[in-house]
């Protein structure tokens, strides 16, 4: 058995140690990591991944605390995605908020990991998704994904999985409405959280107006729920519950038709991201090693090209004979 | 003289409208727009682009506005890029904030331009750049780049400026005193906005103190200074102007050395960029026209394959035989 293979094993046995170590090495660029992740890959596929978005602020790890307090209460296993990408030069994790959850650190039925920046791997998205991958493949029942809906890579994340929430609080800014307009789309579920200050009822009230506004009510599709909570006092979180299984639920009957197209969806543009990345590194490596990156640059540079007219040059040549 | 050509005439003619249809027809993904880019691309390069960046709330279009002014008092004209992802998926511009600009907007010597989506081009940064060509081309003095600094493309567009301004208000909570630390490395001038509010004597001197911890003094490299506003009461503007040109000359001294430095690599990042894109789309459009793409995801939804197995294999055979 090789060494990748080993590693793969001992993560399917449940060695936290080894998959914590293969998250990191995914983002260090270790080649050896993306080989055990092709060997989890057809492991995973079986956990429930919930997205859980909203601006700075609206009490999300919070809630993601007690949503993963709820789930293990129900005996389901829970790994946990914190996309903080706020220190986008910083290098590390941000603990912050995070240590609130590490009160779950020594429950085996859990695993957390943070995410700070684009790593190795080629974006935060890919990042991700590699870290959901693994834990799917260790055999969670739900993994959530937290992450700042401000910014686009961030909210695509939180699209990215099967049931979105989006969290708000009663009382944010003009700046804010919009960002709730821009996140209603790919809500599946409204939360406004923080349900015991003033202005909740109105919020949840505006919110149910937006919804019934903008939602064209198609028969077989799901209509957006919405939700108050109080995270901190732990109130409504058991409805919210229900309302992530009705979802969970919408998605696997008729056979799984919804999940189904989901999850095509999902890996499509999984698929294509890194896609991106790969065609893109590959193709820099070329030409950085001809020396023909540095000759595009100084024309440029001269104005004896632009940058419009060096890259479809260079995309015409490396395609030009491509036999895909 | 073909089409692009007399637009292209237009636009460096000083023809406001034409512009301004190129940058929605940019937007839109028309072909031809490209063309028109292209030809102007070699009449760029002599404006000073400046970002500006921080946290939603500190005050960066107020101070944006009152920047403008302060050029346009000293005869400069103004180029301005207001760069708002927050409504990832709405479409359109948002106003907002940008409304209090408007007072500019029947003063020829300036030109606003707001950016909220990724729109055709390919990323937000490959959008407001194509944007600040044009306006550069167009003949401005000065093209301030104003973004959200929370998620990683925003900030890269900021820092992607010849000089960049981060943005911080007094007493801001912890969340955004690592994004801060996040931002300082991008920072040539950090601004204390909200200088009338309290704590702000506290925050300018902990951001001293900041950069003096971090800062390592190569003599003849730019040591980042610190500036206090009140942009609402126009206090600090004349002071953050003199150190926006402290540092444009900095930039220029020694024959431009450090210019030309910033310029080729500033511009190398833009070409990868359009590279990365260029190369993905035609390679997308070739795998989706063989129906490689469909195959591909279905052996991934089977399990057959894996996405990271799949990817290599695409990559291999696209640029195995490429002339780069």
């Amino acid at each position: 058995m090789d060494k990748a293979q080993e590693k793969a094993e001992r993560i399917l046995a449940g060695e936290v140690r080894v998959a914590a170590r293969l998250m990191r090495d995914l983002d260090d660029g270790v080649p050896e990591a993306r080989e055990v992740l092709k060997l989890l890959y057809p492991r995973s596929g079986k956990a429930h991944v919930i997205g859980i978005t909203g601006s700075p602020g609206v009490g999300k790890s919070t809630l993601t605390d007690r949503l993963i307090q709820h789930l293990r209460e129900t005996g389901k296993t829970v790994g946990v995605v914190a996309v903080d990408p706020t220190s986008p030069f910083s290098g590390g994790a941000i603990l912050g908020d995070r240590i609130r959850m590490q009160r779950h650190a020594l429950d085996e039925g859990v695993f957390i990991r943070s995410l700070a920046t684009r790593g190795h791997f080629g974006g935060l998205t890919a990042s991700a998704r590699a870290i959901i991958t693994v834990l799917d493949a260790m055999g969670k029942d739900y993994i959530l994904v937290e992450t700042v809906g401000v910014g686009q890579d961030e909210v695509e994340i939180a699209a990215a999985a099967y049931t979105t929430l989006v969290v708000t609080v009663p009382g944010l800014g003009d700046d804010i409405q919009a960002l709730k307009a821009g996140l209603l789309e790919v809500a599946d579920l409204l939360v406004v959280n923080k349900a015991d200050k003033d202005g909740a009822e109105r919020t949840y009230q505006d919110l149910l107006l937006m919804l019934d506004l903008r939602t064209i009510k198609t028969p077989g599709t799901w209509q957006p729920r919405v939700y108050q909570t109080s995270a901190k006092e732990n109130q409504g979180i058991t409805e919210l519950m229900e309302g992530i299984r009705a979802h969970q639920e919408f998605l696997h009957q008729d056979g799984g038709r919804a999940l189904a197209t989901t999850r095509a969806e999902r890996l499509r543009q999984e698929f294509l991201e890194l896609l991106k990345e790969g065609v893109f590194s590959r193709l820099v490596e070329q030409i950085t090693q001809s020396g023909r990156l540095e000759a595009i640059v100084q024309d440029i540079l001269a104005r004896r090209s632009d940058p419009y007219s060096a890259v479809e040059t260079v995309v015409a040549a490396a395609l030009g004979k491509s036999e895909v």
